[in-house]
């Protein structure tokens, strides 16, 4: 396609695009037709137009272009575009929104040219930009990421969190297309069609902008490709645009936002369309043949740990980093500012080059940490345990891509100590526990801390690993093992009254009980816990089996942590069980203190065990 | 203070408050000295330069100025300003971070000047804005909201979510600070002293900015009363400071964040400060006698649903709002862009100058309900389920706060059907359980949504209100009465082999079961557990005596949510408990082919009860 033809061509694509548009969305009963509308045109010119380029035959390339929906509940003309491409049938279009379909309402990765989940707004931005990151300074290839956004959306503080991270990277691969149709789900969006407050703003961050007639194809060719040419500045492209573009009785109508069409509706508007060549196919641009420079994996360090000297855990977890990335050439490391607390900064300082400073931004951190996951790296991401629930909602969408990124949360529980409850992460194993097939990691020590680092990068899938702020001793050696979904019974007789259940922090209370008791004649199991999910069932029941009753400890909230974890280990308890938490409002004060006043100390449970014997 | 005198007091005020911050910090051992000092000037000028109107006398004052801290590790100077206002002994000050000492490690509510919990960054000015909020079109205050922010702080999203809305509704009432030290906690920020980056990007948003030297008391005062001049716009004061400054061997230093300096270190910065006048004493001026105008309760509406008409819970929540606002005038109703789905429209309709429209940015909308809570307002906030974990952090500080205010989830699980994984709330319940004393609650059917309306505006605290998106059969009456902790038991005789406990969606699930066995001659117990807690204990114990297991079943994940809050009901499970829950990965379809697909449909409780029998 070439001149004149190129445009028409292009038309007759836009037709077809908007006629599966309407079709499927008709079909399903559901869905968002004038959210597809609207960016229809913008998004036929990208694809067919000779700009985007994407090996059809070789899908797994890593020089594709890359194409992110922001806006999820366009999926329709998402699905419509690789249809028109010839990669969907009109068949698999009408399965749309269906039980068993992998056109699923929003994207998610059971379609496979969806790069990752989107639907919840505000997310797509991120993934891109980890996706460039990686195009920039890791793989160092010349494909592009395009994000469709739409313009509520960007009512969303994660966008300006990824515009300003795009800019200070310079991230000139990263094209944004914003679809300004002026209207969100219960009306006009803030700044309605005003275009000049997108460009505004966005170039104020630093970006490049285009403001452009968002149906008009000659326009939108020209604005990606004068887009293609910025150096070391990303673009973004605003495109005024009509919601339900192409049929009268939707364009620029309220009320008609997440609505499908119904049978004579759908006739009518077909009659509007009108001629439709359904054999017409898109052609897509074939990207060049680059490839990623290559990492041999190279062994990993040794663990050294005094056994006399408390080392933090979380120190351990910046130590682990640095010493297995020979064997792991894919990780890469990303903190929120917070680097010399997290202790990501061991590794930052021998590996640069594959250290990523997200400033205080920790749902951006995660969406890219998801876009760095789509182009295979593996990525560590750290901040204080308690931020992290900044980002949940990423947290949560990235199960939805299958995303293999592990997370470690500093700062774990009171035993902080004088910054206050603000600092301490209470919720976190509650958090992370509820992400399917989420690995929760919880180590005491700086050697299990190691070991279950290693454990993280063999693993694929959403992993959290808690560390502990304070130094604490070291009890294991580097020969022990500890796989995830085990635990390690670390006092044991054939004479255990009562079994104690600890991880992280809280271990040590334990251990400290068992020695007061052992001198008073009585005798406890005491468990290591540090897998709280997937939970070693196995253990816990030998100990329900052996021992009068069990007590879990944690320096957590009592909802959803180790006690419940230990909870929904047995579908039949036959034995009493007693869960230690925090229960009662932390404030500032010691370590010691704070274990006390919640009753998740040494002496709390002892005083428990007293009470049940 | 008038003329010269003015700025030369202010000095030897800010010389005080320096002498404070170093002498609590290098007592506590720990906490941020530099980044007090770079603020100290900023905020001795606008608290004792005759601008900041606040009735020492009378705390409670309505129309008393509001100041909060969102760098809330500059939490020393904060105290350092109430003890220079007299309000704090010096004695009291060395208590900081100090267990017991109200003066925590960053503000809380203990401390009983601090408007709000800070010390998670990014959420001061959304606090602000819910307090400027309520001055400019609820109370109809002259009282004007300042916020200290960090510069690091600005790369949260969520101060951009807040920037934009200040500005859309015309905040002139609302004044920023950013104290632009240049440095994060482990080097330099993002834009250093650029401080154009800020007035830029802020400018854009629709602000008024000041660039000013923050320590030069005479540039921060006239910014100050050219910002009291702004009609109908927000203003920014940025402000470039020195961290540390005051003290030549911390000014500008990196390595000295959140680092108190040893005995010796500050004897030499008291050195440095030269003479402090330890009787000195700041003068605030005062507010005007303005009062709100009152409310009178009214009577609310009767609640009306015929019997054999479904009605979603959601269109429920909007209905109660509306009915039951008479009584409790000081309700005020947030929504984020989907006020059309989770029906809060019906209250908006009807009392729109009690609603605001926060657009797509939860993070903001949670910040700005906490604001509003502050002044006494009654928040009820919806969007749905899966979105308010956007807000996680922010629904977390706010229990630091000892916060009022009522969320509500729309649709909730998989029952949402076809819209997909993205839209569906999975861990909603799990996140709310997590904070400290709060109520989590969820109705099967439109009156008890309603009457639990009532009891959220009657409750003080965080209370969550999970709703289903489908319409769902009225099963009770007006005259019933569903009090928070309660249950009810829909289905008993003498004869139940099994207790099924549900709620929501999964509770017509249960009942239906109980029908089809009833027909096979298998009687079970029923319980609608609305309150998934705090839980009803009797009633489950009492099940447990009764019957030989219990199932749970539950649109959510398994972790954290129903089954868990049952399972933590007891110490001592006398009988099998079985949880029934969202647990492979959900997708399209729907409602009732989700439910199976699930396992936690009819048939799916069916067959657990026959596997136990």
């Amino acid at each position: 396609m070439a001149g004149k033809e190129k445009p028409r061509t292009l038309e007759r694509l836009a037709k077809l695009i908007r006629y599966y548009i309407l079709s499927s969305t008709t079909e399903a009963g559901s869905g968002h037709p004038t959210s597809s509308l609207s960016a229809t045109d913008l998004m036929t010119a990208l694809l067919f137009g000779g700009l985007f380029r994407f090996d059809l035959e070789h899908q797994q390339h890593p020089n594709n272009d890359r194409l992110i929906f922001s806006k999820g509940h366009a999926s329709p003309l998402f699905y419509a575009l690789w249809a028109a491409a010839g990669k969907v049938t009109e068949e698999e279009l009408l399965t749309m929104r269906k039980f068993g379909s992998t056109l699923e309402g929003h994207p998610t990765v059971a379609f496979t040219y969806a790069e990752a989940a989107t639907g919840s707004l505000g997310q797509g931005l991120s993934i891109g930009l980890g996706m460039a990151l990686n195009a920039k300074y890791l793989d160092k290839l010349p494909y592009r990421v395009f994000v469709l956004l739409g313009d509520s959306e960007m009512a969303e503080g994660s966008q300006w969190e990824a515009l300003q991270l795009a800019a200070h990277y310079k991230l000139d691969n990263l094209i944004g297309i914003i679809d300004v149709n002026g209207l969100g789900q219960r009306g006009e969006t803030m700044y309605g069609h005003d275009l000049s407050a997108y460009k505004k703003r966005i170039s104020s961050f630093g970006w490049k902008t285009e403001v452009i007639d968002g149906h008009n194809l000659d326009e939108i060719l020209r604005a990606y490709k004068r887009a293609f040419r910025s150096r070391d500045v990303p673009v973004m492209i605003i495109a005024k645009t009509v919601k339900g573009k192409g049929v009268s009785f939707l364009e620029n109508k309220n009320g008609w936002h997440g609505k499908a069409l119904n049978r004579e509706e759908y006739e009518q508007a077909l009659r509007e369309l009108g001629e439709i060549d359904k054999t017409l196919r898109g052609e897509i641009a074939k990207p060049d043949g680059s490839e990623p420079d290559g990492h041999t994996p190279l062994k990993r360090g040794e663990i050294v740990y005094p056994a006399d000297k408390p080392v933090a855990t979380r120190r351990a977890y910046g130590n682990a980093l640095k010493r297995i990335y020979p064997e792991f050439p894919g990780m890469v490391v990303l903190d929120a500012e917070v680097s010399n607390s997290t202790f990501s900064e061991i590794f930052q300082k021998e590996y640069p080059e594959r250290f990523f400073e997200m400033y205080i931004a920790e749902q951006n951190m995660v969406g890219t940490a998801l876009g760095l996951h789509c182009r295979g790296k593996i990525p560590f991401i750290s901040t204080f345990a308690a931020f992290f629930t900044r980002a949940f909602d990423q947290i949560r969408m990235s199960q939805y891509s299958k995303a293999n990124i592990k997370f470690s949360g500093s700062h774990a529980g009171v035993s902080i100590g004088e910054d206050g409850p603000s600092q301490m992460g209470l919720e976190d194993l509650a958090m992370f526990r509820t992400i399917l097939n989420s690995v929760v990691l919880y180590p005491c020590d700086a050697v299990s801390t190691e070991k279950l680092v290693e454990e993280a990068a063999l693993h694929k899938g959403i992993l959290y690993l808690r560390t502990t702020r304070k130094d604490t001793p070291i009890i294991y050696s580097k020969d022990d093992e500890f796989p995830i979904g085990g635990s390690k019974v670390l006092r044991k007789t054939g004479n255990d009254s009562i079994t104690v259940v600890a991880a992280g922090i809280t271990l040590y209370e334990a251990l400290g009980a068992w020695e007061d008791l052992k001198n008073q004649g009585i005798f406890i199991r005491v468990i290591d816990l540090y897998s709280i999910k997937p939970v070693d069932e196995a253990t816990l029941r030998q100990a329900a089996r052996d021992t009068k009753a069990i007590i879990t400890v944690e320096d957590h909230f009592a909802e959803g942590g180790l006690g419940e974890a230990v909870r929904s280990a047995f579908d039949n308890l036959p034995i009493p069980i007693h869960s230690l938490a925090v229960r009662i409002m932390p404030k500032s004060g010691k370590p010691e203190e704070l274990l006390e006043y919640e009753g998740i100390s040494k002496n709390a449970i002892i005083k428990k065990i007293k009470e049940i014997l």
